[in-house]
Order: structure tokens, then sequence, then C-alpha cells
């Protein structure tokens, strides 16, 4: 709550009490009133004797705070003569923390789409906090210089230890590069892969146009790879002619399958066969519910698989985190496709050594474990509130990850007329149809995302979701 | 200091006494024990009942750290069967926090290249944190979501104001693009602007090899512009065709000049008149000792210029943190070129909002008086200790930077001669000759850096180069 303080006759300074110090809270009210317009360009201010004696402030105290402004650029003015707002200042009058909404988003009650987070619940502020305090207080100088492209090595290390015991992933940390995330890793695979002479990837179809849009730009070109109740079809990819093969084997995005032990087996056989690499994109692969945990497919292939994971599922997509395990011959490759600057394309090294802080305290297992338990209720709500929709739909992919698929095969639904229906009830929805790679196609489906409302909001949205379906129809 | 408890008779354990609480530390024991190879995968641990016994622990304790290190993915069990180490959790045995130096990297004494800091004094560890802390405490959850692509509007809020007022640049929050460095953000100018249709970038002749790859891998043909006692040549610039310029104005890299006022007013100039733009890279220019800061040539002309900068100077390279402005049009062609991936390829959304708060505080205007006064220091350090080399060296470019350059021009010393003695006397050094388009030239002439050392280290590190001077002719 700002404090009005405003005794000298003509500066009207509003002093926020919550700023601890007499100069700190004189220099914010006079920022403050430059940055509010109170206080325009040109405009003299007090001499230091008259102000110190209008606030009851020590004439030192006011004088320091007018050299600080002056450094700062708020002011301009020698010591001796008169002080006054400096004509820079002026550019931040314009300026307020609002902006409109980028166009093209509507407002909705309920946002159903998958690949967003409740990240109230997911990121872990606290231990974060915690982490990040060690860090800052016990990492040497050197932390915080340019370092290895492939990454700080304290979070190789954690990362190397964490894959090989929570997803069967065999890492060293020689082999891992931290980058950005799924995005960024998969762009780093495409161009190092197109560097040693690939020219086609075989991707899911579906998947999502933003991956595919990603191996374009990176120079790859795209084929398709048709999914089916095991996963990806490897005979069409033997047929393809591809050289690069990008698969999700935990949980397919969108349809949720799984790739079946023989699939795996049939892929890597591919790879090694006609020397091909194939990357692993782990997609909710710390998410399975029902069974065992389903163990990374390049635990079965480190030579012939880049896989690649994130933190942008399991904390929060803001963090920025990925990690790539890499074929001994492909790091550097890898690392060349990074670019020329210094110390790589990674995330800054704080954010590096607080995530390997906080894994090697095993905060990341126990938050994985609080938020499995979460999400499988959730997944559990989905299953129960659309039960009752008649016709019936069945849902895929329900063992694991934050999103379930409702096909709408053999069924009377159709995606515009639900997309229509879901508008009007207030929620956001996706579709099966925008995944394709030749772009809608009947009779397509719902690619239902619960993980972004909260728990208690979840059943109300499900319940606007089943009312849409019945409208859809009439 | 690990305290010992191994009472279990077949399960050696270290307990660490920092742990806290009974369960956290039996389970860093075991996980200790386990990446210390003591535990080896297959072995059997002690039933619950017999090691909660042997430790004087409960057994409730003792079956609740069990089951935690099982969803970790250490152990493998069911309750009531034995539980023994997972076969995954080998794999952590081999790694270890020592790696080897990369190659091609020699130890020396001192390092006097330009680019390096003295990251102990120039990162703000404990402002810094508490940044950190304001932010994780108050920050909305949608902060941490994907954002906008520009970066978080707190932070291009704070930038506006402060570039307003330290580097005269005419900025609002609209057309301010986050990056997470020159190096980034130089990549997507080129792309937008080949985008565009532009074709040929003139950079600097001398500047650093690194910024001409960026241009290059961003699909730019190069073209060199001579740097003089004024400045880059703009005569040359309009003869070479380019439709780019990447420049460096305040305190141009290598050479140190400043670019000259008429040299500006005819660089905005040909960029009007031949519709081209100019990338100004805002080299060292928070960092002025002998004049009132030099205003960015952004100020003259914001509908022309693409102003860069960063903290990689000013707080510490592993920040990763920097900023574009750009002119309105641009704005969204270099969004575009960050690619497809949700929320663009800024750095994360914590260190964002820190650097806020931290520049919104007054703490990095702070900081920065704090530097320039230590860098001044350091400056005249250097002019001091190398002023009595015989025959006599130049220097250029002592107004500003934290750098100082000798050209050989009209001496007798040579680069490779320099170079070998320096190394004999255990410094790292920089040359022109690097630097140059075409490759080494003579005469060239010295780059040195004087913000690795510490300033103590300093004048000791100078005399060893004044006597690499005097060998390097014997």
């Amino acid at each position: 709550v700002p404090r009005d303080w405003s005794t000298s006759a003509e500066l009207h300074l509003e002093f926020d009490a919550c700023v601890p110090g007499r100069r700190a809270s004189l220099e914010k009210a006079v920022r403050d009133a430059i940055h509010a317009g109170r206080l325009v360009p040109g405009s003299s201010l007090p001499s230091t004797r008259r102000l110190a004696a209008d606030l009851g402030l020590s004439r030192g105290t006011v004088v320091e705070a007018y050299a600080q402004l002056t450094s700062e650029g708020y002011l301009v003015g020698r010591p001796g003569s008169s002080t006054s707002v400096a004509p820079g200042a002026a550019l931040a009058q314009s300026i307020s923390l609002s902006e409109p909404a980028p166009s093209g988003v509507e407002s909705a009650r309920f946002d159903l789409r998958p690949g967003l987070l409740d990240i109230g619940r997911t990121f872990p502020r606290r231990e974060w906090l915690r982490s990040v305090r060690t860090v800052l207080a016990s990492a040497p100088d050197s932390s915080f210089d340019y370092g290895d492209p492939r990454g700080r090595l304290e979070l190789r290390v954690a990362l190397a230890r964490y894959l090989g015991r929570a997803r069967g992933v065999a890492a060293s940390p020689e082999t891992i590069v931290v980058c950005q995330g799924f995005s960024h890793g998969l762009e780093l695979a495409a161009r190092a892969l197109l560097g040693r002479g690939a020219s086609i990837a075989a991707m899911e179809d579906p998947c999502l146009p933003a991956h595919r849009m990603c191996v374009k730009r990176a120079g790859l070109a795209v084929t398709g790879m048709p999914v089916e109740a095991l996963g990806a079809d490897v005979a069409a990819l033997r047929a393809s002619g591809a050289n690069v093969a990008v698969v999700t084997p935990a949980h397919q995005y969108p349809t949720g399958v799984t790739l079946a032990a023989e699939r795996r087996a049939q892929l890597v056989e591919w790879a090694r066969q006609t020397g091909a690499v194939v990357i692993e994109d782990d997609y909710d692969g710390e998410f399975r519910y029902d069974r065992q945990p389903v163990g990374a497919l390049q635990g079965l292939a480190p030579h012939e698989v880049i896989y690649i994971g994130t933190t942008s599922k399991t904390m929060a997509p803001g963090l920025r985190v990925g990690w790539m395990v890499v074929p001994p011959n492909l790091v550097q490759p890898v690392i060349d496709a990074m670019g020329p600057q210094p110390g790589g394309s990674g995330p800054p090294s704080l954010e590096q050594l607080a995530l390997a802080d906080f894994i090697e305290r095993g905060r990341l297992d126990q938050h994985l474990r609080r938020l499995r338990a979460a999400y499988r209720r959730r997944r559990d709500i989905v299953l129960q509130e659309l039960a009752d929709v008649a016709p019936p739909l069945r849902p895929y992919g329900i063992a694991a990850g934050l999103h379930v698929t409702f096909p709408f095969t053999g069924t009377p639904y159709e995606e515009a007329a639900v997309a229509a229906a879901a508008r009007r009830n207030g929620l956001r929805v996706a579709f099966l149809g925008s995944h394709t790679h030749a772009g809608a196609s009947k009779p397509g489906g719902l690619v239902l995302g619960f993980a972004r409302p909260t728990e208690p909001q979840l059943p109300e949205a499900l319940r606007l979701l089943a009312r849409a379906f019945a409208e859809s129809r009439s």
C-alpha cells in the first residue's frame, strides 16, 4: 500500500512502505513519479537541501539518491547546479503492463486441449527455490561462464542416473546434450542427421504439426508412417525410403497407443539394417498408470536411437529444459548443429544446476510420484464423466499420459459439429483431424487433455463436454 | 561429513548427517551405496523388519523408504516379497563428476583474451537470489506456461524503460523480443531479413569470426566493411551492394573505435535510401569511462535499426539473456524466425521475470555503476603497466569497454612471435589477425581483454605480457 509523503511543495511523491531504507524509498518514489507521468522530462527537481528539509531526510541521502537516479538516466544535472528529469525518461511514460490479448484467442471457460498443464500443481516453487538457493550459495564462479556446449556436467550426471533407473535409458554424461525442450532437441537432431546424409524423416500420422514443421525447417523431407493399434507401422516405414524415424513409443501423441514390443524390435532392426536413426520422443513416459512403466526404446538400441525428454509436462513449459541422449558418433554433429555461439545453445547455467540439485535430492521422483497419482485420478474422472455419453465413445490411450483420445469411428459424431457445440459451451478442445498429415479427415475424433483445469473444475468441464456431444447431433 | 551407521549385518550404509529426517537419510544412504557400487544390481536388501530393527527405525519408515526408492527405479520388488537393487541402477556406477578437459585447451596462468569476465565480480548472486525469491513468491502460475514468443511482458516493460533512459533506445514493450544472447539475436535478425528479401550482409572488418558464421548460417552472404579511425567505412558499404549492415557503434570489436557522429548519420541515410536494415550490436555500450555515454544508434533511426544487447558482459554469459529492439514491421518476421515451438525460443520464464525484477529495483543500474568504476581502474592499470614497453605500443579504444587494442603498425612486433612469447609466460592472448575477414594479415596487433583476471592479479599478468613483448624480439 503506497504511503503518501507528499510534503514537498512542488513534488508529489508516493513512498512505498515496502521499500526498506530512506534513500531507496526516495529513489523509487522519483522513478514512480516519472513512470506515472507526474514528473515530465525537462521539469526541475527541488534542490537537495530543500527536498531534504521538506522530507525530513539528511541532505546526504538526497544527494546520493539524485546521483543514483542520474546514473540510471532518470535525471540530468551536475552536482551544485539544478537537477531535472532527463529527456530519455519520457519513453517510460507510455508503457503500461496491460497489453491486448493476441488476436485469434477467444476466451473460454475451460481449456481441454492436450499439452497444457495446471501449472499451479506441476511447478514445485518451494523446492525449486531451495535448489536455486543451494546453487547460488555453492556453485563455483566458472559455472556461470561459457561452458561445455553439452550442458553442465552436474546436470548430465544427474540425468544419466535418473534416466537409467526411471526410464531404462542407457545414458552416460558424455552422450547427454542438454537442450531447451523437445522442439529444440528435434531440430538439433534433424540438422545433425541432415549433415550426415539423411534426407527423409518418417513421422507418425497423426502427430503434432509443429513437430513436422521443426523437422522440415531443419531441412529434411517428411513422410507419413500410419499409427495402428500396435503403434507406428514399421512395414510402411521400410517402404518409405526414409532414413530417420520420429516416434513417441511410450504414449503415442495423439492416439495414445503404446508401441508394441514386436514393433520396437522391428524398428530397431530397420535402423540397424539400413543405417537409419530413430528419434524417440519420450512423451508422457513418466506418466504410466496401470502397468509397470514401459522403458524407453533407447535402452534397446543406444547406438541407433536419439532419445529426447523434457520437463515441459512434468514441471512447467516455461522452464525450457530438455535433454537428448545421443549415440556417441552423433554427439559432435548435434553440438555443431547448435551453431557457433560459445557454450552452445542450451538453457542458462543456473537453471541447469538447479535442476541437477533438484534431481539429485530426489525431488523430481517425489514430485512425479505425486503427479502420477493426481493425473490418474483425473483420468478416472474423465472415464467416469464421459461414460454415459450416448451414443457411447470408446476411449483410447488411457494407460498413460495427460490426454485421452475418443475416435469417432462407428459413431455419429463429427469434428466440426462437436467443435461448434464445445465452443458454445465455453470449451476449447482439439481434434484428431488437425494432427493428420493430409489435413482433416473423417471420421476424426476428440483429443482430450485433462491436465489444464484444476481437479475440482474437471467434472464440470467434462459435463459441459458431454452436453456438447449431445448438442452436436441436434 | 558422512556418519557411519553400518549396523546392518549385510548392508553397509553411510548416513549423511546433513540430510534431515530418518526416512530421507535412509533413502540417501541406499542411493549412495548404489552409486558407489557397494550395492550392485540384483543384490537383495534386508527385509524391512530386519533393517528397521538393525537401524533402530520404525518399520513404517523403512517400508516408506523402500517404496520411494522403488518408485525412483533404484529398487525392484513388491510389498511382502524380497526387495533387490534394480538392473537399471547399474548404469549409475560408472558415472563420476570428473571429466577430461576438452582437447585443445592448454592451461595458462592468466587469460587476457577479450570477451571473458571475472564472474565472481560480475554475477550479483545475492541480489539475483532475491529477485528469484520474489518471483517465485509472487508470479502467477501462467508465468510458467508457454507465453508470448517476444518474452514476458514484465521484462519487456523493464527493458523498454531501462534502454530508453540508459542507452537512448526508442523502445516500447511491443517491439522488444527477448532472446538468448547476441548470437541468437543476430541469427534471428538475419533469418528474418533473409525472409524479407535480404541477401548480403556487410560486416565490420575486423570483427568476431563467430558472428560472421551466425550470419552465414542464417543464409546471408557476408561482405567486409573496413573499420577506420571514425568507424565502419560507409562509402565501402554503399559500393558493396549489401542490404544489411552489422555494426558495433559504441565500442567497435575488436578495434575499440567509436562510430563517429557523421558516420552514424551516413549509415542511417544509406539504410533509408536503399531500404536496408542496420543490426546494432551494443557491445560494451554500458561501459563508457571518459565521456558521457554514447547513445545507441537505434535512437536515431528506430525504423531502420535492429538493436541487440545482452547481460553476457554485464552479469554472466551463463545467464543467456539478450534482447532485440526491432522495427515494428520486423517483429513478426523475427518471431517467425524462432521456429514453430510454442512460446518462441527465448530464455526460461523464471529468468526473464527475475531479470525484470532486478532491473525494476534499480539493481542493474547499481551493479553497472560499480562495474564501470572497477573496469575503469583496470583499464588504467593496463595503460600504466604497458606504458614502458619499448618500442612503445599505442593503445586504441580506451574510452570504453573491457578490452584495449594495441595495433602493431609502425612497431617491430609480430603476432606469431608475441603469441609464442606470451604462451611461454603462461598467458592466453588474442590478436587482430584472427578477426580479419581475409585471415591473418600484417602488421596485426594485440586485442587485450582485461576483465578475466581478478583486479589484484592484473598487474602481474600485465608484467608478464610486457616481458613477452620484450622476449618476442630476441
